[in-house]
């Protein structure tokens, strides 16, 4: 073991192979489920540091565990307890490498915070419109590992979407210069939409082409009561129709998930909630004017009402109130902690199923947990729901867990998979999933994923045990 | 080899395994470049004839070429002339199997005809953007196996940007059923983007779940005079801030491109192109109303003529003008053909370097080859020009390609390459561009195209020599 990390000292320099210390921050996963040991945490500089770092771990027959912020949510990005894993942090890797305002794109590297990129790009006048709780502190690199969603999916796709290029390192050590500015390249396999979401299992992605868009003259938010998921559906096609790619935003939240955040956060106001079923939240987003965004959105909202799928609504009148809105909305699930213990789900469903779903589960998880309460809200404009299980209000929450977690996540997604849903939608695999996958991934498509994986990375040494087993 | 062909009979009927007669509508390519000799075609009904077929064919050794509407344009979808090769013809494969307007999604089967697709969406209010030469004839299978791209690109993306979930028959003869109305599902390595774009290599798509989009209310159409490529880059700018996601298309023609348009089809009409070095074609697609996407594109014409990338522009009045603007832009292909033998070229490069690149090619051609006539048009808004060689106006045109076609490829893809570019950027590299793939892509990602081939196809018995060598 001592070979291998005086050869990766001798590839990033001593202060860069981190063995002794607390190592928390790479080795404790951001839900503190799961602490690892690392052999050592490596952190190159570079491509060309990246590079070498993974041939000697080839050479040497080490596991590699690719990191960049670690605010991953299933166990993906932290190692196990064997202490034969290395981690390689991205984080160094953090330079916006090029802006190119007439293609709209930006080519930035793995290690890069996602707000950084944000950022960047408002200082051209552009807009990088992937947007999520983390993007203070993950990475562009983490994004494009897993894949990830977030609140601006309606209208820009996920990470996939907003990628035109990618740098890898592949599990040879050999480095794959896939960074492009195209918007079209047929020339053969898909190798970029491989990498992305394969969560450091194939390869390690050190940078990347990002797509930018025009950044809009105005954006406005709004607050709509709903009398149930059925009416939440029609008012998502009414906003298709009447915004098209001006709905930036759509995000359902049940009454009970919106009772926890007024009663632990009482400064803050939440509208609408006491006498409805659900409340949406909706972003209009419009290259033309305020003015307009506002006419449009009250043409939506007229139409909805006479509809009879919105009872009330509110259109925020400056950034402040728009900005507590969504306040709101992310604040869900400090407020569910804050209840207590409770069980998480990111699923997906066709959004047409959304509300036959959401009445068959929850009535069977009633039946099997008398009392348990149910914690809905999520991005319904991609038929993603955070449908979260809170232990019943009076009794032992740990117990709770303890013993129902299983048994919840059974019925769960058995009723997910009834529905031709997706028991990760945004999150990922992870180690923390991967039992469920297997359950319930058709084995056509896990002996497909086995034999890339085979073919890619034939010695498993790219974050083992990630995905899939072998 | 009879034992085969009975085995075939009995999966989907003797009416259906032809072997006699002209079967040219299987064995000739599109463009008339490659005659081939097929073993048989083979033309099964549903998704079990099709695994019971590729199982057929594995156990004996035999080579499969699936094929769709065989209007591919680098001869990817007709057999080899060894008369050992199957072409899997799904063209019987043309129901819509279901359409979803809550959740903006359509299941359709391979064979479906692109227009087909489009007339079902309309029917139910809502838009499949998907636009080429060839909808009329040209199959979804085929545009998913080639990632075909169009007109549209700009606003919706390609063929893979508008698919949500495949159903394939792998090369083992299982069937991964991965059809899925979902827009966020991260359960692992994305086998849908693999299968798309691998030209029928790794797998037969039978069917997918295709996204739709409402339906504007007002598509318009407007024609620009510009002075430069450079200009046309600037106005494609302005374009995107002005109006967002209602710019649909965005063509650039040069002057010799329209000037061959005139010259053989005289009923057509040509604006503004003798006085200019190049012409654009903007679409404005608007969901509020007609009046308001006028509005929007007489801003925008004003602003750029202020600017000066326009000089001069006419907003078709109705979809008639509309029409006939989009048909000249469509007749090039034709009046090019017209005037006789030519090089063709599908090539991108960032938007941002089109206009140096175009500066640069032509003066490298018209150097190697004087006289020589470049008939440069394409989809701007991609970066995608099909940057096109007509034989100088003098002498003999067969000669010319006979003599200069290499040389010409060589130095267009190799200009390509220096600016960062494709020599596909949309059609695929089926057996036509075999060579040139393995001298311009990366040795990297070559490697790693072939570990995914083998892994997923060892015995290489789907669509053998095309996309790559093994």
């Amino acid at each position: 073991m001592d070979k291998i990390l005086d050869a990766l000292r001798a590839i990033v320099g001593d202060a860069h192979v981190l063995t002794g210390g607390d190592l928390s921050a790479w080795e404790l996963d951001w839900r503190k489920r799961a602490r690892g040991k690392a052999l050592a945490v490596v952190r190159p500089a570079d491509t060309a540091q990246v590079a070498a770092v993974v041939s000697a771990c080839a050479a040497a027959g080490v596991p590699m565990v690719p990191q960049g912020g670690n605010t991953g949510l299933v166990g993906g990005s932290t190692p196990d307890a064997s202490g034969r894993q290395v981690v390689l942090s991205l984080q160094r890797m953090n330079a916006v490498r090029a802006i190119d305002s007439a293609n709209l794109t930006m080519t930035v590297e793995a290690g890069c915070i996602l707000q950084t990129l944000q950022e960047t790009a408002e200082k051209a006048g552009l807009l990088f419109p992937l947007s999520l709780a983390a993007e203070g502190s993950c990475t562009i690199g983490g994004n494009l590992g897993s894949n990830a969603g977030g609140t601006q999916v309606v209208r820009y796709g996920n990470t996939r979407d907003l990628c035109l290029g990618l740098e890898v390192v592949t599990a040879q050590g050999e480095v794959w210069e896939g960074l492009s500015g195209l918007r079209k390249d047929n020339t053969g396999y898909d190798l970029r939409d491989l990498f992305i979401g394969s969560e450091g299992t194939l390869g390690i992605i050190t940078a990347a082409t990002m797509k930018l868009y025009p950044m809009p003259a105005a954006q406005l938010t709004a607050w709509a009561a709903v009398p149930s998921m059925e009416d939440a559906v029609t008012l998502l096609g009414l906003a298709h129709r009447h915004l098209g790619a001006g709905l930036t935003g759509f995000e359902v939240m049940g009454r009970f998930a919106l009772s926890l955040v007024a009663k632990h956060f009482k400064q803050q106001r939440v509208p609408l909630y006491e006498d409805t079923a659900f409340c949406v939240l909706l972003e209009n987003s419009d290259h033309e004017s305020e003015s307009h965004a506002r006419e449009q959105f009250e043409r939506l909202l007229e139409t909805a009402m006479e509809d009879g799928c919105v009872t009330d609504a509110v259109v925020a009148e400056n950034l402040q109130q728009a900005h507590q809105l969504w306040h709101v909305r992310e604040s869900i699930p400090l407020a569910q902690a804050e209840e207590g213990l409770n069980i998480k789900h990111d699923i997906s469903v066709p959004v047409s199923l959304i509300p036959e779903f959401v009445r068959v589960t929850d009535q069977l998880l009633a039946k099997a947990i008398p009392g348990v309460r149910l914690v809905n809200f999520g991005h319904l404009g991609d038929g993603n729901l955070h449908y979260n299980v809170q232990a019943p209000a009076e009794g032992d929450a740990a117990a709770f867990l303890r013993e129902q977690e299983e048994n919840v996540n059974a019925l769960v997604y058995d009723s997910v998979q009834a529905f031709g849903g997706s028991i990760s939608a945004e999150h990922g695999v992870g180690s923390l999933k991967l039992d469920k996958l297997e359950k319930h991934k058709s084995p056509v498509a896990l002996s497909l994923m086995r034999a890339i994986k085979r073919g890619l990375d034939p010695e498993n040494l790219m974050n083992p045990g990630r995905v899939l087993r072998i």
